[in-house]
């Protein structure tokens, strides 16, 4: 029995870790969730050199993945891979789903590629589902941000794992980060290699710290959130002839609507 | 025996007729297929007002449905949804999904929903899986044109099941369609809603019969066709822990370079 509570306690420890130690996760093998991205880029919210033509504001095809913590597919301060840079400058997936596909089968550090239509507006959601492995239980995506250079949201590695059980739903917000591979300014600056490419960083309203950049406001303090992410887990119950989508609203914008 | 015999036959005829007359699978319940979407929309191809920026030709984000005979994604000669004329004019994928998760829901006519990301450029590829079910083993799907007025490409409930098996691979031409609601012309004609609306119709070499036409080419007995879908049955034995990509090229757009 002290082995017991010893153990539980190293895994109450190595749960509460920060993703990357490798918590152990002792759930059921698998879980699904869906995964719905609401885009809150809005004029209103971001009135500074708001895209309204060709093209419009608008969110890329997200594209995720779900592994373990020998794979990354982004990283704050760390450089981009060839397949981020693809999509994050054009929104092309080919090169990043390469990338995952050898992960998955050199090291098997990755259980699933899922993706979700793109958002023809700023402010809009779409939505799929994943599914969670309990050796591969952290979640990655990301999105371009339509218009920009190499602009895009994204998850890094969140666990969806908590010691012996899987999260019944996560929200995040989301904040614009640059991929460090084009030195465009603006959102719709032409292409311009960044030469020695740079690490991935946020975006925030001072940095950047020139006022030619699209999210430079320097009367806020932070920036608010671009998009936001929310994850739900599936019950067993649920899985059945057809997806359920959650009770999500009528029009991909009536969220938004109601706030603005 | 003599049973048996008459019951394969009436089988065998049943598993040849049209899909929509509800074909009996008597295949294993699941089946796990990759989808290739192979754009090939090249200038070569297609020289006629071919898109070069804002912007340059491109396909939309796939969206597909795996679905019994009770559900129609879209058909020609009928009108389009309300989500496929939301899909095909802007790449709205909301209400589209919406109207699938109903028909999963009060008719359980839907098995699931897939999604492949965008492509950046008229050739290149996307992929994803897609789960079929031996009552639900039809598969739909849509991809917009960009840009075009209400332009798609797409299958209407393709039946993957042959009888008492799962086909292995089943490879589809495609050529545009026009989604009936849109009145342009050409790629980059302005919006201008069709009223009342039109059924969706196969744009031909030579109809709509007006030079004007992007794809009106007078030389042509039929069009090359504008993109091509691919899919492959997932054995058991690659069901693992990742997902295979049963040897894609390295780059989307590898295929198409050695064609041209």
């Amino acid at each position: 029995k002290v082995i017991w509570t010893v153990l539980v306690t190293i895994l109450g420890y190595a749960s509460s870790l920060p993703v990357g130690e490798d918590a152990l996760c002792t759930a059921e093998e698998l879980a699904k969730y869906r995964i719905i991205f609401t885009g809150k880029w809005s004029q209103t919210a971001f009135p500074k050199q708001y895209p309204l033509y060709r093209p419009p504001a608008q969110w890329s095809s997200l594209l995720g993945v779900t592994h373990s913590s020998d794979y990354s597919m982004w990283k704050k301060n760390e450089y981009a891979s060839n397949g981020v840079r693809d999509f994050a400058e054009k929104g092309e997936a080919w090169a990043l789903m390469k990338e995952i596909e050898e992960a998955g089968e050199k090291i098997q550090s990755v259980h699933g590629i899922f993706s979700a239509p793109a958002i023809s507006s700023g402010t809009g959601q779409t939505s799929t589902e994943l599914e969670a492995h309990l050796r591969h239980p952290l979640v990655s995506f990301v999105v371009r941000i339509v218009p920009s250079p190499d602009w895009f949201v994204g998850i890094d590695s969140l666990n969806l794992c908590e010691g012996d059980h899987w999260m019944d739903e996560v929200s995040v917000d989301l904040y614009p980060y640059d991929a460090g591979t084009d030195s465009g300014f603006t959102f719709s600056s032409p292409n311009f290699a960044t030469i020695p490419q740079d690490t991935v960083t946020e975006i925030t309203c001072s940095s950047p710290s020139h006022p030619a950049n699209s999210f430079y406001y320097p009367k806020l303090k932070i920036l608010p959130p671009i998009a936001q992410v929310t994850m739900v887990k599936i019950k067993k119950s649920q899985l059945g002839l057809s997806a359920p989508f959650i009770n999500l609203p009528a029009k991909s914008n009536e969220i938004i609507d109601t706030v603005s």
